[in-house]
């Protein structure tokens, strides 16, 4: 075991080696996004249902230390990078640009346990040079320090048609450049074939999470993402919006751990916290 | 809560708030030390055991992360510091001279939570001030990265008379001086008096670690220091050979955490793990 | 011999002083590349089978540590670069921009032997001065540390005529223009004409390896392209996409070997490890 | 596997794992020590019979480069430091003072795979403090740029009566306190008995290399403190005037060879290589 | 070659490869010596002589610079330490202390080919050590920049009994320590038999300069010394008060240039400029 793994474990279940995170840092780029709007409030109900761990942007991690006071509260990783989706608070688009917002200091100094950063694609030539500097140059301070970085793709750019975001080849594609460029974990949403997914998670070695992305139509498609990816590999889950715009959250993350690290039944994990219907 | 606080609740009992801690950092100072000869093997066995916290020196410190693997692993604390006992490797004496061996950057680049240092008291003039210099360069250090800094004064100096060494007076006056120069936590002796402990831990304000010294006459000895300076407000005591020197080790740190954690009664605690003669 | 010639030397044959390299860094641009998509398990098969040398991104030189734990493994080169071919992960195109990904101080504290970047030419204007830039900025940080740095000039972009591609007096020109700043070893295609290009490693003094580029048509092609370079004074060959796309990977690097280090005819080479038809 | 290791590896046999390390740094402190006046030459010598590794000064490491042109050619740890023995070159006595002479940086710049430093016992106090700054400071500097450290300490000072100089008890100590300090290596001398030795390296941990220390009374005698070390656990032995001192030098080394990476026995190796009586 | 070779080309006769070096550094340490009043007279009358190479302190270097306009003017050396001789100037007596007075980039920025420092032996132990700090600093820094560093062992100290302070066996142990800490030329006594000698300066390996020190007894006495040493191998000679406190100062250095480069006979020399008696 290096520094890197062992900060990593921070965000372990010690029984499983499994991992439920729940984001809240979405205001960085989407500002008073619905459902998030007290995000402290969120943060402390999610903590009380024992989540494993969360993403937080700098500012949000200078305000929220007193929620992470027991040993045994969440891991915390520290979204270190805006890729700015608009000139327009709260607005969405083409990436702006794309910048580091807290440095790998400012992590050891917060004493967070992970840097992440996201390397969005398709973007415009220029904001896409930059967003490969962001990825490079906070791969090589986080080495530095033994922090470890997880790297998030996404298939956001007008460059990259709608129909192809979710294509599990360009998703393979954009996770190898992710590895090859320095990712000490994978953020990355999960590819629709478990078997496929299976060779993927093996083919990348480090540990690979799995994103939630926009809601989905349904609680039961929410598990299945889970259920699926962790069948094929998947290190944890890193769900968001489909967690906490929905208005039975607690019980959904209570579904979710058991999935995660108890290896419970779809049908079984809804009928335990009453998610039927 | 502010970030100091945040990385000494890494040594925290998450429900009693409370710590028992096993050093068993003994041989940067005292080299093959009798009980600790293999240091890995004892560390083990004390973490199965579920001790909140150890400290370690570097060189332990880099090769013991696999024993730390689990997120609910004990945590940290490095020992920073060497006061030379003797130019004889193993020998002891008059302190003769003070040094950093690991500098901050060290603990942060391996996830320490706590940097520790030693400040004796009575030394020959030239080793004194090194000792003040020692403790505040780390201070000063640890400060700028919110690492917390544990001081630990003793009274080992030939300048203090051997039967002063034991005064609460004078381990008053070097808790206040430790305070004074940027302890932000403090590991000092059981004076021995409940209430005037207690005024004194009052005083202090910052959290109180009680060391265990040389190896005490009973188990029950052991366990009474735990008892009183727990209930005088302490936050928890650090054991070392007391512990590791004793052959019924696993069962005395049993019996300890029974009554750091659960507020047990000495006798209880001592027939709940056949400690009784 | 100056300490680059040393570090130079690990990448050699100790006998012939030649060597085979097979390089595995092609995800970094490429992505999930065939043939390479689990790059471990290719990189064991390629060392298991005796290459010299390999070229390796960041991210899978951090992850594949235990791949090199004999002394004589093959020597590691960190490709630190990255042109983008398109912003669209896995696609090709014009070069969207050129960055240093890794820097001269992760691969000392990665313990590489050597520092390879790419110069492509025919680029749009801006993008060419990045490229440019990159190479600079590495001669001059490798110098620093008696680092060699390997440089790669491609002719890739549009301005220059697909026909004109492999143009022996653009090839010379690009080849002359990367010593010119500073490369310490070359890595260029094979211009096709023995006694041209033996003129060419003359001229250039560095020791210049041959670059496999796009798959070709049969593997006697492969050979031959070794066999003329070697005896055109060629240090090395650098064989990717030939020889891991190829269904007989461990024969054609056997034959490789024998041609590049024994001075084999090819029909023999080809009829040893049974390569004919 | 961790970088640390991968350069460790850089002086073990391939087939054993284990090393016959001969330095020829003596002349740093001992000046024109007799058998190595030539140290260029002998070096050579011994390179052509096939050693592991060596130790070399920083001066010598700068003139030496040409015999290490060999990929196969043995691994080059620097000495780093200078504890003087007397204001008088090539004289002997306490130690007058303790630097370091070549940074790590240095070490990086001429690609040496280990940093090596002295650290001296029974010094006196001043010097003491001295060299446990030296070894503090190398051993920081070393971590961060992943460079192994070998820490040698040595019992010579006379604070500890000649009779204790070979105590089984106080090396144990010894050694205890370098890896404490932060060795990762350590270089020790044998202390006679088989059994005592292998729980001294056990627990140890960090791999441990056997000195020569001055000529002893018969090839059998070196021979025998090589068997009986490596069969103990050591990674290596570490002669050098045992070695070069002897008129038999080369058969020397290949009987070391032959019980150290062969596991011959004693008797075996010696008549092998003709070096009864 | 390499880039220090290339600079100490600077200092030597591109016919013979040798050098006749008068140095009018003495200064720094002697203030204003006999026969060095106007240095910069003496300098100009040294360069119309053709002398291949002077050295400098700090001080003059920035004042002498008019002196070198032509390409054929001699090489520079730069005097970089201060081993003061007494807190009186111009007094003498054991060395007070050393310290570094220019560094390596006033050397570069002022163009100067080489660094020299003296490395005194004998001193009282304090300083001892500084001299060797000193010493390995200057190396360090010198080879971070490629600029090559000329060590000058002196046995002044009263450690060493002055009938000892020629003698052969410690002038080599003193010559070797140079070596070893880094020295990439050396600047040593003659010490007499031109056999002997030999050896010594093949077994150093680095080009070594013979020293004139005090006056000597004859003008015979002094070009033997220079025709012995370069018999014996030495690379060039470094003779200041021998030079420029005799009278016959210019016909001296012509005579000391034909014996140094062009093999000449010692009574040819003297005969030719007229230095009999």
């Amino acid at each position: 075991m290096n520094v890197k793994e062992l900060r990593i474990s921070r965000i372990l279940n010690s029984k499983s080696g499994k991992s439920v995170i729940i984001p809240i840092d979405h205001g960085i780029v989407m500002g008073n996004v619905e459902g998030l709007e007290d995000p402290l409030k969120i943060l402390k109900q999610l903590i009380d249902t024992g989540i494993d761990g969360t993403l937080l942007s700098p500012g949000i991690g200078k305000i929220s230390l007193d929620l992470f006071s027991s040993k045994d509260a969440p891991g915390r990783i520290l979204t270190a990078d805006i890729p700015l989706l608009s000139t327009v608070p709260g607005g969405s688009g083409e990436v702006v640009g794309h910048e580091i917002i807290a440095d790998v200091e400012f992590a050891l100094r917060y004493n967070f346990d992970i840097v992440k950063v996201l390397l969005p694609w398709g973007e415009r030539e220029h904001v896409q040079m930059e967003s490969v500097r962001v990825v490079s140059d906070l791969a090589n301070e986080c080495d530095r320090w033994n922090m470890p970085l997880m790297v998030e793709p996404v298939l956001w750019g007008e460059a990259i048609p709608k129909e192809k975001r979710n294509d599990p080849k360009i998703i393979e594609h954009a996770s190898r450049m992710a590895l090859e460029m320095g990712a000490d974990i994978l953020k990355i949403p999960y590819t629709g074939n478990k078997s496929e997914f299976k060779d993927l998670v093996n083919n990348l070695k480090v540990p690979v999470f799995i994103l939630g992305g926009p809601k989905m139509d349904s609680i039961e498609g929410v598990l299945r993402v889970a259920k699926e990816s962790i069948e094929a590999g998947a290190k944890g889950i890193v769900f968001g919006r489909n967690v906490w715009q929905n208005p039975k959250m607690k019980d959904l993350v209570r579904a979710l751990k058991m999935i995660v690290h108890d290896n419970a039944e779809i049908s079984n994990a809804m009928n335990n916290f009453n998610l039927l219907g």
